[in-house]
């Protein structure tokens, strides 16, 4: 055998940041890549080209995800990494499928079909895709986007989203209310942690949905875009949150170069999820409630809030690089241990390391 | 478990047919997919897309191929289903990478390297991608090329090739020899069907190269537009011969509904293979040459075959929709059987079905 670290001991984003030196300087810097089209077919907009690769046993299970749902979160998840950058025009996606032998027709066209439910709703087409046997059932997904241009003139209407392009005195803004995808799945698998918390029929309704299907946040694009103030050059920071809220705020603090400074009392919390003792950390960490996470000037975000009921500001961008990216806004530091999930990191070697704060699903 | 066929009942063909009826029309019947342009960012090209997986095992195999191979090998497949289509510039590709957490990190970073290397010689840069722990190593790749348009006015130099646009008449054109790869294989796993054939150093040393760093023919892409006979429209049938030689004719003659003839003693085989007995058959079906397989107008092919040393003329395609799909000159069928790859088709349940003449390495 090779002597050297295996990936378990790089863990998945010393991987990134290694497989990130073999692509153009800030290439894996976004949620998904941007494809100038300007020079040489005459186009004035970007391709947006996003990769996600589902595994059975890891991001879904057949135990709380049929196949449709696998197809549906699957497309979800790559058109909320297209959103995340700006677009709001869905191209297609292609599907890399490997299964075993064995596997029943019937999965993968349920597969398929969730996947065309998704693109239905959100557009885009299914463009093409490559099969192989092999020992796990798995999807690899590639999806298109498009966007006007990376920074339009002033005359236009919208350019992309980056990490990179918050401010300090930014505030946070979040589309939608997180945890509810987490306590789906902890409902799905009737989570002994959950004790004595019976959530109401409407409540289980949305957090199950919230889990099973997602919905990539295209429409938040064009609220952007709609209520961006008069004369305000285009300039927008932001991430999705599949990875969890924390992390999305980690993500665009640290690639703006700053700090954010969140305020414990605005988190973007379900109101029907108060009694749960979870709530709190399954909003900050729980993961996969494919909302966007923006960082605006604050008139920009006023309006955005103004127009978009399931929005929220829940802190703000701040200039000093403090020792800790993330503090609360009584200054003390936020503890993000156990909030992250980590392919490939797995001390005892016999599968990606699960807690009870993630115990599948992360896209 | 849920009833109906499985995929080793459907076998590879079935199954993409079946998954070619969630996409648009004629959308899954090339190398790759063309998204048109023209609309509404103003472009006039399209671009190309191609997914390709890759599986340890089934594609390749740590005996066999080291992994700057499987990288550069990985990246060849795609790029030359990109040249089927007509493309001479790749805009890069992405990659999805499973692979076990107990892999080496030196096996993932040769993988890339390889791929590195494959991109700065036929151009394009890796874009993004994705990476998961899984049971088994593989990668799932998605190239990007663009065209200048699918049929561009007269003026403009190209459009797609596509492989219903032969037509009655047509010279099919191979811009290589076959079966190379296939020997390569062999050599490389010692096998013993090879008796007391003794390659020279020369055709050794070509033969493996040819299966560990195929080259992907867009340079036959730019050959055929330089070619074009003044006046003569663009069309130009074609697809790449990663499937077999016959099964790239094949494919090109069912979908310009028609037939092929095959000139038995035109075959593009390499000279220095002639002593070898299965010379012929790695030819027909021995798969992963990577050549192009056109059908052009006579006095088109014939340009072609002056401006290209390796290019050669071996059949024509003829309007009878004969019988059968291939014949040879003098009106036999041509056996098919036994010369195709076919994933999920694996009667015994324990992986996909190899035989002598396909043991692995079917992109």
């Amino acid at each position: 055998m090779a002597e050297g670290p295996r990936l378990c001991d790089l863990g998945e984003w010393e991987l990134i940041r290694r497989l990130g030196a073999f692509a153009p300087a800030g290439q894996f810097h976004d949620d998904a890549a941007l494809v100038p089209l300007d020079a040489p077919v005459g186009a004035t907009g970007s391709l947006v080209v996003n990769t996600d690769v589902l595994v059975e046993g890891i991001h879904f299970s057949e135990a709380t995800t049929g196949p449709e749902d696998v197809g549906w979160r699957a497309a979800a998840a790559n058109l909320s990494d297209l959103a995340a950058m700006g677009c709001t025009e869905v191209v297609g996606l292609t599907v890399g499928l490997v299964a075993p032998p064995q596997t029943p027709w019937q999965w993968v066209e349920g597969v398929y079909e969730g996947l065309g439910e998704a693109l239905r709703r959100h557009g885009g087409v299914l463009l093409g895709g490559d099969c192989s046997s092999g020992s796990q059932r798995l999807l690899a997904i590639t999806a298109l986007g498009r966007l006007p241009g990376p920074q339009p003139p002033p005359g236009q209407s919208q350019g992309a989203i980056r990490r990179c392009d918050g401010r300090p005195g930014d505030v946070l803004v979040s589309t939608g209310p997180h945890g509810l995808s987490r306590l789906g799945l902890a409902l799905l698998q009737n989570d002994p942690s959950l004790n004595a918390f019976e959530p109401d029929p409407d409540l289980r309704r949305r957090a199950i949905a919230a889990h099973r299907r997602p919905q990539p946040r295209l429409d938040v694009v064009k609220a952007v875009v709609a209520c961006r103030p008069t004369g305000m050059p285009w300039r927008v920071g932001g991430c999705d949150s599949s990875d969890g809220l924390l992390a999305a705020v980690a993500a665009i603090a640290r690639a703006s170069g700053g700090s954010a400074r969140l305020e414990g009392e605005e988190l973007p919390l379900d109101p029907a999820m108060a009694l749960l003792p979870q709530a709190r950390s399954w909003c900050l960490g729980g993961g996969e409630d494919f909302e966007l996470v923006l960082a605006l000037e604050p008139t920009w975000a006023n309006a955005l809030i103004a127009a978009l009921p399931t929005a929220r500001a829940f802190g703000v961008l701040v200039a000093t690089p403090a020792p800790e990216t993330l503090i609360w806004s009584d200054g003390t530091p936020i503890e993000t241990a156990d909030l992250g999930f980590c392919h490939f990191s797995e001390p005892n070697g016999d599968g990606p390391r699960r807690n009870e704060s993630q115990p599948t699903g992360r896209q």
